[in-house]
């Protein structure tokens, strides 16, 4: 039972959204992509800004086709801001190289998909796509 | 109480799912867009073809950015075919001019959203995205 | 004075907007793009659908850049729909070839610019355009 | 009364003009977009450069899209700049990232869109916003 089922992704969205309501932060928007990279699942809360979609999509995007969370593509774009300008656009523009683009593995360490979070800051992001993704038995790698 | 809630939107995609599930559909795949064209939730069943997001948002994308549903934009293609052709471009290629888009109004005729849904054959599919609807006492236009 | 300046342009906008109320129109979108294909001015009535910008945009835009009103490019859809296709790509898929994108000329047959309309039936669009630009003394190529 | 109709957009943008005239400011061109991100009215000043609708629509779509002010945007950039150019290219390169870019809010703090303003200094551009926002009640946020 390895892959990240659509009963699986709503309960990830649903504890994501949990965390952050239980630590006052402002509106969230989820996405689950499965290992692909395809869409499987998304929620965006009341009050968030309407373009918060293609933030949080761009954040896993990138995460799971580069098999490398927000928080290592952010350094990278640190020390290297060339390369992932290059990736991003051999990506069509679809990645968002901050924290809140978070990797789902299993216990084997098999990538089974990725979470992208977005509304509140990078760090508090990455900590509700945490909640969610532990909330179902997952690894996440932030 | 006229706007398209998140608490809204997870109900139609259920009750849309559920109906696919009680007539022996295929797999579905089902998002709701708000009234300016932005996703606001979406869900993909297990199964289902890992591209089904963007047919889904196609056909709810156009729906709401035309204020025309897609049984109506089929209706316009059959006879026009160069005009949806060209609308799609405008829209940058993101119209599915097919049944199962479909337009959510309230009692009063205000448009607040689209429902787009993919899996089955376009008939079926408007079926279910009319049930979700129906389901939150709003009204489907097919 | 050869030039459509945005006083002129608004009394367009205004006059078409006025003659669609008077008849009983839909909400309508109108558009004044000047003799380079640049947008001056646009307005968007109350309840029109949400993406009639780009609708209206598109049938004066291809109306100005190719010197060719709307009733003429859905000729040419009609009879070489190959041929439209292929300038919509050239111009970046900016181009609606349908009645509702008006040339705007002086009284010695100069083009100053063109007018796009839609919400209506193409027809009644294109005669909301004329009445706006026969507002200001200058002459609707349709 | 809570949203941005066509008479309050066109207040805003006269208003925002005049205030550019009064203060000697270069030819404006200002757009209103609705709170899902569309165009609803834009007008460019005689004199103005032709290309000032895509620096108006990139100012003001960032800052409805992402709820955040041009001047955050800028502060975010500067801090950050392969966030905002990677915010960018999930836009498809609609975001222009600085002051004159303004969020249009009702007394509760309920976005109901964004005003961009192009043409003088980027402070100044957001001077003249916040005038014509100001000028229908309604709150502005640089």
């Amino acid at each position: 039972m390895a892959n990240l089922s659509l009963r699986r992704a709503r309960t990830i969205i649903r504890k994501a959204i949990e965390h952050g309501r239980a630590n006052d932060m402002k509106p969230l928007s989820v996405i689950v992509l499965d290992e692909g990279g395809n869409v499987q699942a998304f929620e965006r809360e009341d009050d968030a800004a309407p373009g918060r979609f293609q933030i949080a999509h761009g954040k896993a995007y990138g995460t799971v086709m580069l098999g490398m969370a927000g928080t290592a593509q952010m350094a990278r774009a640190e020390a290297q801001a060339y390369f992932i300008a290059a990736a991003n656009g051999a990506y069509g523009g679809n990645l968002i190289p901050v924290p809140g683009g978070v990797l789902v593995r299993d216990a084997k360490g098999r990538v089974l998909g990725a979470v992208g979070v977005t509304g509140d800051t990078s760090d508090n992001d990455a900590a509700a796509a945490k909640a969610g993704i532990e909330a179902v038995g997952l690894v996440a790698e932030i």
